[in-house]
């Protein structure tokens, strides 16, 4: 099997308006990604992938991330069910953000706390205090 | 005037399930934050907040931001008048990323190539090629 390799970076030009996905890795060789929801488009996670995780997303059509917290590869879903089946992939115009947007599988649930999303708190900010309000979806 | 401060990391559970708002900035100083359109929840772009620019966020009303690239804090539409009033923040379950709704002002246009959103490609994969395929809106 052909193993996918990212093209390295090109002229400004080529990065935001070429058609060659050039991904930028950060300095720990990661790349931010969102993920989420493709009937709803609400934000079920942000995560991290390095190459390899993002290789075998796209190989795979099942989102792979990269553990910060572990510091190992994670295919979302080995331990919990909840597989996210990648509907469409998306890059921003400097190439160093990707969206996904999933179908979720299992119960549906991409928080590790039991929540469909991670992004369960508002941030509410008065007289110089920000406090987090839970609010359930 | 009193100044925001930011409260301390507390517990694992302090953090996931608290009332307490205790963002973690990274070894940089930086904190993701993915800014979506209030109305169609589309996010417009992937950007990054040090103390300063989320304590000014929070203050204003407007969303502030740390430019990467230029090193210095950018109040977003201060050059191209896509000011962006924010509706509502969200905190992620280990709040290292944050999530903010926005009412986009002048033209509505987030990117600085001239699109309303910094994710106007789509990623296509096939045969172990990744390409991109531009997607107006």
């Amino acid at each position: 099997m052909t193993s996918t390799h990212f093209a390295p970076r090109g002229s400004r030009d080529d990065i935001e308006e070429g058609h060659t996905f050039q991904p930028r890795f950060d300095s720990d060789g990661l790349i931010v990604c969102i993920t989420c929801e493709v009937h709803t488009g609400d934000i079920l996670m942000v995560a991290y992938m390095n190459a390899e995780s993002l290789r075998l997303t796209l190989e795979t059509g099942i989102a792979h991330y990269w553990s910060r917290s572990r510091q190992s590869l994670w295919r979302k879903g080995d331990t919990s069910g909840q597989t996210q089946r990648v509907v469409e992939m998306r890059v921003d115009c400097d190439q160093d953000a990707l969206q996904i947007r999933v179908e979720a599988g299992g119960d549906g649930k991409a928080c590790h706390t039991g929540r469909r999303s991670c992004f369960y708190r508002r941030v509410e900010f008065a007289g110089a205090v920000a406090s987090l309000v839970i609010d359930p979806d």
